[in-house]
C-alpha cells in the first residue's frame, strides 16, 4: 500500500528542528506534497554589524523550507547536500519573511528544492537553491 | 595616506553581529587581512530534527567568517550578495567547530571568499563560497 | 530621453557570440527586456564519453541565455560573474533543447537572471542561476 | 583484489568526450587518483561578443577537468549534479589556461572537486566547485 502524505507527521518532525524553531524562531504557515510555507518575523536578534537581517539567519528560513518541502514523501528523509543563496535586497526588525519552497525535481536518489523569500509588501528579498540526498 | 589594517577596529566592528554572535554563539579566534578564523561549540539548540548541526547554524559559521575576512579593508564596507555551502559531514552536540577563511579575489567592486568548516579531529564539515559587494 | 529596447541591436550584439553562436550552435528564438528564449539541438559533438550531453554544453546553453536576458537595457553591459547549474536529468542526440530566461531582480549593479533548460517533451533537464555585474 | 588507479583506462575513458575534446579542444595534461590537470588554449572560437572568454568555455574546462578527477576511482563511475563557477578575471585570444581539480571529498554517492582555473602568468581566472553521483 502506497503510504499518503500526513500533514500531522510532517509538521511533528520539522517542528523538532531546535535551530530554526526555537533558537531562529521560525513559524511553518503551510504544508502539502513538495511544498512549504514560512515565517519569520525580524527582530533585532537577527541583524548583523551593519543594521540588516544577517544572512545566516536568511540562509537558516531558506534552508529550513526546503528542509520541509522535500521531507512530505512518507519513509523517506531527504539531508540537505548543497544550499546557495543570492542576497537581493536588504530586509530589518520588524519586516515579516515569508519563505515559499517548492520541489522542481525528485528521483530516486535527490531532491531539489527553490524557495523565494519574499517580506510583507511582495519584495523579494533572496532566492535559495538547495540539492538534499533521499534516504529510505 | 595609506589606511592600515586595524585588529581591534575590525573585531569591534564584526562583534556587533548579533545574530551571529549573540544568538548562534560564534567566536572570533583571528583576524588578519582577507582571513579570519571562528570557532563554533555545538549544543543542542544548533540541531535540526534529525539531532545533527542544522545548515543553517553552518551556513551562518561560515558566511560571518567571510564577512570578517573580507571587511579587514580599512575604509571599504563589504555586503555578501551570494553564498553557497556544500554540506559534507555531519556534526553532533560537544563538537567544536572551526570556520577559517580566505579571500581568494579583490576587485574594485567585488571580494571572494572560501571558508572550510572543521571539527576538532580536523574532519572537513563544509565548504563554503562567498561573493561580497563592496562599498567605500 | 529614456533609451528604449530594441530588438534588433541586442540581437545583432548577441550573435556576436562565436562560442555560443558559431561553437556551440545555439540559436537564439525570442528576447524581450530581461527574457530570452534560445535552442540548442543535441549533435554527437555535444556529447561526453558516456554519450549524454556534456554539462558545459548545458552551461554554455544557460549561460548564453542568461547574458541574452540581462543585456537588454540599452546603454547597459552585463558581465557574468557568477553561474551555477544543476543537472537534474540526461538528454542525448537529437533532443531539441529550450533555454528560457528571466531576470528576477536588477540593481544599479547587479543582474540576477534563473534560465530553465527543458527538451522538446518538456521534460526539466536543468536549472541555471546566476549573476551579472552592471557596466554602464 | 582491490582494483588500483590505472592511468591509461582513465585517459581512454576521458578522451572520449566528445565535446570538451573535439569541439572545444581541451587536453589532459595529467592525472593522478583525485587529481586531474588541464589545459585550454584560447582561440577566437572560445570568445564571446565582447572579446573575452566565454563563459561556457571556462566552465567546460573546468567540469571536465572535475569529471577527469573523479572517475579515477577504478569500477565507480561519477555523473555531475551540480556545478558552479565564479568568474575573476577575464581572458583572451592567445592566452593558456590551465584546470587544476582536486577531490575533497568523496563518500560512497558523492564525490565534490574544486577547481582552479589560471593562466599562463598564473593569474586567478575562475573557481569552480562540482559535486558528483557515484555510481557503482
Amino acid at each position: 500500500m502506497e503510504k499518503t502524505f500526513e500533514k500531522t507527521a510532517v509538521l511533528d518532525a520539522m517542528n523538532g528542528d531546535r535551530f530554526a524553531i526555537d533558537t531562529v524562531g521560525i513559524e511553518i504557515l503551510d504544508i502539502a506534497p513538495g511544498y512549504c510555507k514560512t515565517r519569520l518575523r525580524v527582530e533585532d536578534r537577527h541583524l548583523n554589524g551593519v543594521g540588516i537581517t544577517q544572512g545566516g539567519a536568511l540562509f537558516t528560513l531558506a534552508d529550513f523550507t526546503f528542509a520541509v518541502a522535500s521531507n512530505t514523501v512518507p519513509g523517506e528523509t531527504v539531508v540537505a547536500i548543497e544550499g546557495s543563496i543570492s542576497f537581493l535586497k536588504p530586509s530589518r526588525t520588524g519586516h515579516v519573511l515569508t519563505g515559499e519552497g517548492r520541489e522542481i525535481a525528485r528521483t530516486r536518489s535527490l531532491s531539489t528544492v527553490e524557495v523565494t523569500l519574499t517580506d510583507e509588501h511582495g519584495n523579494l528579498l533572496a532566492r535559495f537553491h538547495g540539492r538534499g540526498f533521499v534516504r529510505k
